[in-house]
């Protein structure tokens, strides 16, 4: 057993994992508002889930509010995903302390206004505005470790 | 070169690599089987893959069984990526063993066990509840790292 | 604050680094090409996005150009997160220099491939030979590390 709580000991290591750890909760509460829209809409994507009787087959349908929430979590996962792979790399490559944390705070607040702006829905330009922020974000520690750590 | 070796005779993160390699493993084999729906149904997304011919194009449909499993797949993709980003962080957090380990298997068994509904299909609320298990399994953990390790 | 970074020290960890990095870069081009199709052509999923005046309902559509870039977009999140997942843990496990690096590049070669035969496209197998090697180095990684790490 040797010193893998050394890894938690470093705050920038630190607040990646906390900044992570909110984003990717956020992302797991969109299975919740897809279900609470299928359920209290009666919109299904499977027969076993439509219930019995006679009727159930008609519940088998697609509807806009809850297309919109799926669409929001496909896009989440488009984007979230890079965030932790390369976020985790950055976070090991020795940023500035204030920088990394000044990446990890614009990016989940860049997807939870995503969110908001995808759900109500706001007019636009305000969740592209939202989604370029979280991309910019990403690429920018993309290239800060490949410009410092390039190993091919 | 260094002691990186050390994280991985770190038990809880031995664990947590068996685990995620094999939960990751069994999502990948979600498109073998899509592949092989496809193929023996000759349910084609794109005009190349339909094969030659005048009656190519109409293997470019939607089939339910197709459907399924890509469903299946999708709903791996929303729910182990935060398993995976979550679970390192906690690995990494210092837990105890035997918690750990609970939580891992857990959510793997869950996982095979909603694959397995999904597949079958069973009847509700069969894949539900490996839904709401493996989703319990990634909160619980997100909930132990945000308590004890939380900087932001 | 300790030695983290010694694993960016580790050259198996770096070069996962650096291939990683470029592969979820990659990956993240998939939604500006998504965009500029959506807006040359005038094809969107959400009414907020059609812009103003009478007509804009009718650029809610779907395309088949713009659906083909989302299936690669979506093949490379089903197969870039297991690559992502299972590449760490495997470049944590002590493998040979030359042997991570041929995986890493064949990865990250048959996914660029994979990409450029989706979207011209190319005539098959090209696509299924691309997904085939990607898909092939993944579970290589993963068979290795049961293999000497197994740890239930």
């Amino acid at each position: 057993m040797v010193h893998v709580t050394q890894l938690m000991e470093n705050e920038v290591f630190m607040a990646f994992a906390s900044y992570t750890t909110i984003v990717l909760s956020k992302m797991m509460l969109m299975s919740t508002i897809t279900a609470f829209y299928r359920i209290t809409r009666k919109v299904f994507a499977n027969l076993e889930d439509c219930g019995k009787g006679e009727n159930a087959k008609k519940y088998l349908r697609v509807d806009d509010r809850v297309e919109r929430v799926r669409r929001a979590h496909l896009n989440d996962l488009e984007n979230i995903v890079p965030f932790v792979g390369i976020g985790l790399l950055y976070s090991l490559s020795g940023p500035d302390l204030s920088t990394a944390i000044m990446h990890f705070r614009l990016f989940v607040g860049a997807r939870i206004y995503h969110t908001i702006a995808y759900l109500l829905p706001l007019p636009q330009p305000n969740r592209a505005l939202a989604f370029f922020t979280g991309y910019g974000v990403t690429f920018s520690m993309a290239f800060r470790l490949l410009k410092s750590r390039l190993y091919l």
